[in-house]
């Protein structure tokens, strides 16, 4: 049977699926956005703001009922501060997504051109890195979120590489020096989703590393 | 008599200034390097990183023993979690110290241009943002917190003012493109640090409201 306690760490670990499923899902109508030039699907990104928002309260405040309601052990402390963390790294992940948007509503009237910039490929990374950092921690894998550390360079490769191919585009075609800089500072946003995943990565790692958590979740599989 | 608990909030209090102080310290070193082209000063910067990221872990780790080391009031434990998202903030404002820092040290072989960009007033004021964050969490005072989010707005309207006049100055002045928009992401960088000042006196007034700080405290200036 389980406690009123462990039904709150229940109702939290699903609270933050939800939440990261929010902010992900932003990102990926900014971006796509982006490509499809989709003024309506942008303005979505910036009405779902505040619902996030919204979500990320009501995270911090079961947190906080539930660091209230007993003596928590140790490991459930460290899970339930984790939670918090993760959080507002969730809640960022949203507000470059905003970010994103804004800057391609501010861009719909310029000239479409043709950029040397996958923007797409790059934020089907740092997507999915949201997402498997989030998995890492609800299925207490360090492992997962070290390959997320990995994915994190990749990412950082490939925003270096978009910033020289945009410096370079501007320097030749200064005629779309505004498309080629909107790129630039897009793949920023999307390289700081990244961080955001990778901050959620070592908080995982920090987590499982401070409290025994093979013993307590009843895994064989993890290496210390 | 201070009891064992109340003795370590107090060190935990002391850490966070500790904290906070070697952020805006990396914050103002990158600046001046930018400001002064001291490749030097930008390397202190980077050397300092690992010091901060030390600090974090060191407060996490005394915030999660103040919360298992007795049953926390509701008060304690908002201000011990707030303390934890707070420390999270001045990690990542050294983190912006470190990429304006090693953009400097990018660019300390382009020729030296004047350009109608005043980093360092920014600069001023997202380091003073950092300080008053701290302080409105120290002292307890939300009023303090409220007037950071106006000059959150303040630097928002640099950052814009900033980043319009670089674009037109990489039109007019092609040769120094580099130059302007290296301007132009360190404004960003700075307006990041601004954010994270915001972020802080957010959760001052999260916690604030969320708790009866007045009473605890034993203010009576402050307003609901």
């Amino acid at each position: 049977m389980r406690t009123r306690f462990h039904q709150g760490l229940d109702l939290l670990k699903q609270k933050l699926l939800t939440m990261g499923g929010m902010a992900e899902q932003a990102v990926e109508r900014a971006v796509e956005g982006y490509r499809r030039r989709d003024g309506e699907l942008c303005k979505l990104v910036l009405d779902g703001e505040p619902a996030i928002n919204t979500m990320e309260r009501e995270i911090d405040e079961l947190a906080l009922d539930l660091l209230a309601m007993q003596q928590p052990m140790a490991i459930d402390l460290r899970f339930i501060t984790a939670v918090m963390k993760i959080n507002a790294d969730l809640e960022r992940v949203g507000d470059q997504a905003v970010n994103i948007a804004e800057r391609v509503l501010h861009s719909l009237d310029l000239p479409e051109v043709e950029l040397p910039a996958d923007i797409p490929r790059m934020a089907g990374v740092a997507r999915d890195m949201v997402r498997r950092a989030l998995q890492s921690f609800i299925d207490a894998r360090p492992e997962s979120a070290q390959e997320i550390l990995k994915m994190d360079d990749l990412v950082d490769d490939m925003n270096r590489e978009i910033h020289r191919a945009m410096i370079a585009h501007m320097k030749q075609v200064p005629d779309a020096l505004q498309q080629a800089l909107d790129a630039l500072l897009i793949s920023r946003n999307l390289e700081r989703v990244a961080d955001h995943a990778t901050n959620i990565a070592e908080d995982v790692i920090f987590w499982i590393k401070g409290a025994d958590v093979r013993h307590h979740f009843g895994m064989n599989a993890v290496q210390p």
